[in-house]
């Protein structure tokens, strides 16, 4: 088959692969139906070291059930499913707590030697526990909704709900990508009543009034956490979501809390320690956040998307084949697009 | 009057100064009947610049009424009542949502010009808002414990409270301090299943096993790491209270998190950043935390202290008068005592 690896910064190749196959009794093999570019991808397209090997990539995807392994009960092969960006058995502790992200069988998709999304086929763990059945056909208009609930709205919703977003508060993201965006959508979901979207894309903030943003602060460092203390009644936001994972935006994060709010980072963080040990103590701001466990939102978020109370795939503004995946990389890593999605 | 001032590290006097009296409106005078020195006395104690103006101590307090502001409505000459070491309107928006350490018109006592604990009597901002009245009279068998709630109780069950310390979870108390042993006391009262207590002092050890610790990590570091995972079934613990305050004691409670816990740190910081960006992230745990709101928690731990359900009075394992001030912060500084009581 063929799909797409990565052998260094910037070198995204097209190749043929051996098609993946049942390797373990609970896999089950997917054919993409769509895959997509994920804003972390754009990090090792700047610093992947150079390899001869090539690393597998694309963690989200929907796909059709081909095949399943002896063991597996609740996938059938024709199901389309949704394949949130990590694998998890689903019976562990952690799964039955609805932190699929720390199971103790589960993992992530790409990386070397392990197979990933954006290819023809995809081979997944764990699939009864993995895999979510879509009750509905392949309706194209939904298909980008039904993608996000793979990655990103799930990731917006979790910064959402560790920074505690509940009805009447007012909530911050830090943040203009796809995840920020999603994150205004959940922050809409979850009752607030003021959401600021910090940013300067006019498309984008544009997007993010569409899905329920009130006030914009396209200001940055020191002025913009004067400007959301001016919007928030002067004491910040109850809630902040952190969707960059740089050092910068931890600490704009931290300075526009309220006191008593809290902070729900889900940018891939690329600092080594939190800023504002004392700001965050004094304030008793609570800092949260991780990886989603997108699998455990899956069911509340796609009742919204059938629906139509919600439309997260919105946030897809390109649409590439595999061949088109390279510049697909390119296109988001200079902004050019917000998110891309790929139908191999 | 006589009240204790530092003049820089380690010096400690008392002296004879000139008697709180009204200022404000909202302002009472309480009789100190018991003070005590607390673990934050500490840090000044080792590391306050030479003044010549000296710095009134001391903020946890329980004492009479002597007198009141023409405003003041709530409060009593008389009245037997609890100083938190915070002062607080108790009646902007933080007040109402239970956060009194984030009062727009509250502070903190002791400090250079402000009235202070560790003297006869003290001047307390915003009375109304700040005191409580205990429904009881001056029991000398229960002061000790009605002293806690002005701060050490009041932070440990914030610390636990902060932590998410709900029935059945396993929890690791960092510290063995008065504030760590009157966590060990929070965790039990909200539920937790098993309390590790991390300390090597044996007296205080014997005593947090008194109070329901379950299990005791002497080790330090890693070995420390280790054994609280082996005691905890390999993950960690669900919630961690942080009760020391150093960067070393940060970096152990979040690497004794289990995925998904939190850590409650009430240690005041002596470090500028929280470690660990990665690893709290990857495992999805929460820190936060800060000054107890102590003035919130009152009603409900004094409920538990006057039906004898706890006794954090038992931490005080030593009393002084004024004369016996500057011994006692000597004591507590070399781990000879682990909590002294004031009597003026």
């Amino acid at each position: 088959m063929r799909a797409i690896l990565m052998y260094g910064a910037g070198e995204v190749r097209i190749e043929n692969v051996p098609d993946p196959r049942i390797e373990e009794p609970t896999d089950a093999i997917i054919r993409v139906v769509r895959a997509s570019i994920c804003g972390s991808d754009l990090w090792p397209y700047n610093d992947l070291p150079t390899s001869e090997t090539g690393r597998p990539m694309g963690h989200e995807a929907i796909g059709i059930v081909e095949d399943v392994g002896a063991e597996v009960r609740n996938i059938e092969p024709g199901d389309l499913v949704v394949m949130p960006f990590a694998f998890s058995d689903g019976t562990c502790a952690f799964c039955r707590e609805g932190l699929h992200t720390a199971c103790v069988h589960g993992g992530f998709f790409d990386g070397y030697g392990l197979s990933a999304a954006q290819a023809e086929a995809v081979r997944v763990p764990y699939a009864d526990g993995t895999l979510y059945t879509i009750p509905a056909g392949e309706d194209d208009a939904l298909l980008p909704s039904l993608l996000t609930l793979s990655d990103v709205m799930g990731t917006g919703h979790h910064a959402a709900v560790v920074a505690n977003v509940a009805p009447g508060h007012r909530v911050a993201v830090v943040g203009d990508g796809a995840v920020g965006l999603c994150g205004v959508i959940a922050a809409k979901r979850l009752g607030a009543e003021q959401i600021l979207i910090m940013g300067r894309h006019a498309d984008r903030i544009a997007l993010a009034r569409e899905f329920g943003a009130t006030d914009v602060v396209s200001e940055r460092g020191g002025e913009a956490v004067e400007r959301v203390r001016e919007l928030t009644g002067g004491h910040g936001a109850h809630s902040v979501l952190e969707c960059v994972g740089t050092a910068d935006a931890m600490l704009t994060s931290i300075e526009i809390a309220r006191p008593g709010g809290a902070v729900g980072r889900v940018g891939v963080p690329h600092y080594d320690t939190i800023p504002g040990a004392a700001q965050t103590f004094f304030k008793n701001v609570i800092v949260g956040g991780g990886p989603a466990p997108a699998r455990a939102y899956i069911e509340e978020l796609l009742t919204d998307i059938l629906d139509g109370t919600i439309e997260p795939g919105r946030v897809f503004d390109r649409t590439v084949d595999l061949d088109g995946v390279p510049d697909g990389y390119r296109a988001m890593d200079e902004r050019e697009a917000l998110k891309v999605m790929v139908k191999p």
